[in-house]
């Protein structure tokens, strides 16, 4: 069967239109954020909304739950869709609810957004204080269940002691070295380092603030980025966690940065302008023809565009 | 008319026969624990029990929502129940539930209780970092709608950073100096420095596990660390604010510590015992000889035991 391909994060404006993206860019399976500042009952009218697009669209998406449905999405010719928190606020400070999370179809749960949360520090705060004493208890408890660790949007020290905490593999699902674009949500060397020391993975983002040149980044410049991360680090630790926000309106960027924690001020977030070669999940071949023009071969190509993710799904989401 | 009694903290497991010790003691307002790891459905569901004991014991209590009612109380011979939350999560990550508090009768809201919050670091982290972005908002949201900020529990720095973003004075409503007995819940000297320069207010704990010597402490050791902190700080930012838990199962104690937010470990938690002259609120008249015998006049001493609060909670409970 062929490598499959892997988006390791999501939030689009779904749509039928967006799945049919998902089939044309032969995405085999996605990560998709279900809660950015959601309680667990505002989750659980997401979850409720997935189940009628499962319904509407089971010809073209399924909910994803084990490493096992990527193979399912390729047999079926479907794209499977895997829940993912950007926050922990619906565990609140209950250790038990990590495990209803699990059973409700969760697979990934990021400690922390930006902003300092009762697990650790995001990138955002000023100081950060690394992982929380309800942090770790929630680390162990992930683990044991198989909710997988991401840590994509920690500050520096939290990111480095839940790496460290976890006894398993964690993953940073979507961001880039700051190594080559120098902003906070980016990551240091050092956390890197001790990332893929622990068998961990990262995903790239095409999110342009991510991106060194932001909206104008070129394909050759980000593959060069890649090849030089893998150079580093290892081919073997790096997938593609896209941040696509396909047709989001912009009052949702004003939701992602400032939820309803602060009183928003004019101006306004706005989106910024996808790269010309990355406007949507038909575009996955496009960066697979990149990465083999800076010098990858084409099984390289195809782990970093899922054959690395697909390992990776296959290892996490069971109960220890 | 005589000056106030005031206790500024307690959590007793409430009855007919605790509020006619609040009588006895001639207690004319406390400010009592609504919530300690509850979230915002579950703080509601305590505040419907509380309507239900102002119904049935209006000849002892009543609630109380500004500073005019301890005038009230003494004039009516009854105890006015004033509110405070030991923790922020009934707010979870939303500033407009501030004002809803203040609405809804709260007038006390720690930054935190132990651990992290969202908003601020707990005296029991590894590493405190201080104010949170989040946390910035709320203090200024607090001001504005006139909820007193409660520091009693949080960590050094944040206790430093609230005090200072803080326009109004704020707050340690149970704790005691930890030059005295160190040991984290209580406060640091620069705290108090801090605290003080604001025009806030210290009440003295007569918890065990923050008084020199436990539960052996004497009423004379208690009295002349009040007259050291007197001479330190001044006596008009000075009060008592018990902690009494009165009549409360050790499972109390097991839910304050560890809420559900670890797995409990044996051995479980268990209440100290109360000092033996300091067992319920009939022996606030005890604590007024004794400050007199340590050196305080009378009038000094009826403005630690409530006169110094009152002043404190005519001044902070209105909107700006």
């Amino acid at each position: 069967m062929k490598t499959p391909v892997i988006d390791a994060l999501q939030y689009c404006n779904w749509s039928r239109a967006i799945f049919e993206e998902l089939r044309a860019g032969g995405v085999d399976a996605v990560h998709v954020t279900v809660a950015y500042h959601e309680e667990l009952r505002e989750l659980i009218g997401n979850l409720s909304q997935w189940n009628r697009w499962f319904a509407e669209h089971d010809d073209l998406i399924f909910r994803g739950l084990s490493g096992g449905d990527i193979a399912r999405a390729q047999d079926t010719n479907r794209t499977a869709v895997f829940f993912g928190l950007q926050t922990p606020l619906p565990i609140s400070d209950d250790l038990g609810l990590v495990e209803i999370l699990h059973q409700i179809g969760i697979r990934f749960m990021q400690i922390t957004y930006n902003n300092q949360s009762l697990l650790g520090t995001g990138h955002a705060e000023a100081y950060d204080s690394g992982l929380t004493n309800f942090g770790r208890e929630v680390i162990a408890e992930m683990n044991r269940v198989g909710l997988v660790i991401d840590l994509s949007h920690a500050g520096p020290k939290t990111t480095f002691d839940a790496i460290e905490a976890s006894a398993r593999p964690v993953a940073i699902t979507h961001a880039n070295p700051s190594v080559w674009h120098d902003v906070t949500r980016n990551i240091p060397h050092q956390n890197l380092q001790a990332l893929v020391e622990r068998g961990g993975m990262l995903g790239f983002s095409l999110y342009p603030h991510h991106l060194q040149g932001g909206s104008e980044c070129q394909l050759s410049a980000f593959c060069q980025m890649v090849a030089r991360t893998a150079e580093l680090y290892g081919v073997a630790h790096l997938g593609i966690g896209s941040d696509l926000c396909r047709h989001q309106p912009d009052s949702v960027v004003q939701w992602m940065r400032s939820g309803r924690w602060v009183r928003p001020q004019p101006p306004l977030a706005r989106f910024p302008k996808q790269p010309n070669w990355f406007q949507s999940a038909q575009d996955f071949e496009g960066i697979r023809e990149g990465l083999i023009k800076v010098g990858f071969d084409s099984e390289e190509a195809g782990s970093i565009l899922g054959g690395n993710w697909s390992r990776f799904f296959n290892a996490s989401f069971e109960p220890e």
